[in-house]
């Protein structure tokens, strides 16, 4: 337990970042396991492994946060389970049919994760932060994408309109998860609305902050080369 | 191309020692997509978590062979494609239906591929040798497998019957998948029959070698505790 006392402000902070980790670590474990069982629609042995690759680098930051939350004294399993039903939620609802659909999903879905998670990691202690941002991090995989969506786009024009509602539904169901978590846990309200002496962001900035998150969303469609 | 004249006694031996990579380094892709299918039948968030690092650890084999066969100036998609229907069709019919099956699958089919793979690696430039030991090294993942079969075991003793001839089964399969690939491809002839000036094993050393592969695979069944 040693260090909790100067890393918190309080037990209600401790609370709320390690409702963070978990969130986070579950997101990135069942993000490692769907992109596996997407890369099953692959269209070669290359995008196969290009797309497990892309899954392997969830797994790795995954690890990260279990390693995290157990250096806090959390179980990684007990910081995740409250999170499993709505991440699950998320995939079931938005399980890719074609090959294009689990691309477009693992780029605009590891944005708006990523985003997202940017965005609150300015309300938690410096470690965590450095280690949030660092499990985020972008190692340009995202190019391989990118350039498969846009070649497919530039061969079937058609395709543009089609995975450009997929992006918006991909949009639609993330929101309407994180809403759902949001009602269920309150110690999320801590990091927004502050909590043991530690000021929250306020309402203001929280509608800015899916203000921003919305406009990168819409940015990154674009750079897809999906209309919107 | 340059160094491929000081490795390979000649293109038949190369060609030989390109199919050998090319084999393993499916069976390592396909070992990833199909560990990671079957975390999904793990009973909690660790062992689902456990299940998706032995998988990484297939994936990360995988890289090391596609990285020697970019070396080779071979293509690594080309270097796998024949193997990929005989691959395929072993893991379809061993589809596990329980989480203890997918345990047993991976430590038997694993421990199966490695005993395969160190015996035809008596047969491969050095280089090669070391690297196809290094991507077989077994890091101690296992431990946690052998762990959680014994343990379930212990609880129902009845599982041991029906483990074991899940084990059995498995055997059989990778067998007549081998046979299928080993009518197919007399590429894997060189290594045992010779070529290029270089002798091969013999008739005599491959009769032994299966005997040993066979003699291993009992021995793995008996540490997980399953009666044969």
């Amino acid at each position: 337990m040693g260090e909790q006392g100067e890393v918190f402000a309080g037990p209600a902070y401790r609370d709320a970042v390690i409702d963070l980790l978990g969130t986070l670590a579950y997101g990135e474990l069942s993000a490692f396991l769907r992109l596996a069982g997407d890369a099953e629609l692959a269209p070669t042995l290359s995008a196969k492994a290009a797309l497990s690759g892309l899954a392997v680098v969830e797994f790795h930051h995954y690890e990260l946060l279990r390693d995290r939350l157990v250096g806090l004294d959390a179980d990684p399993e007990a910081a995740m389970a409250p999170f499993v039903t709505a991440i699950e939620a998320f995939h079931e609802r938005t399980a890719p049919t074609t090959w294009l659909e689990g691309l477009v999903k693992y780029y605009v879905g590891d944005g708006i994760a990523t985003d997202f998670y940017r965005e609150v990691s300015a309300f938690v202690d410096p470690e965590t932060r450095d280690l949030v941002l660092g499990a985020l991090a972008d190692a340009g995989q995202a190019e391989f994408v990118v350039h498969e969506v846009r070649s497919a786009i530039e061969a079937e024009p058609a395709l543009a309109g089609r995975l450009a509602l997929w992006g918006r539904r991909l949009m639609g169901e993330a929101l309407s998860q994180a809403q759902r978590v949001a009602a269920d846990r309150d110690t999320f309200a801590v990091l927004l609305v502050g909590a043991d002496g530690v000021p929250g962001a306020g309402l203001t900035e929280i509608v800015h902050m899916f203000g921003r998150i919305t406009e990168r969303h819409t940015k990154r469609l674009k750079s897809l080369g999906l209309s919107t």
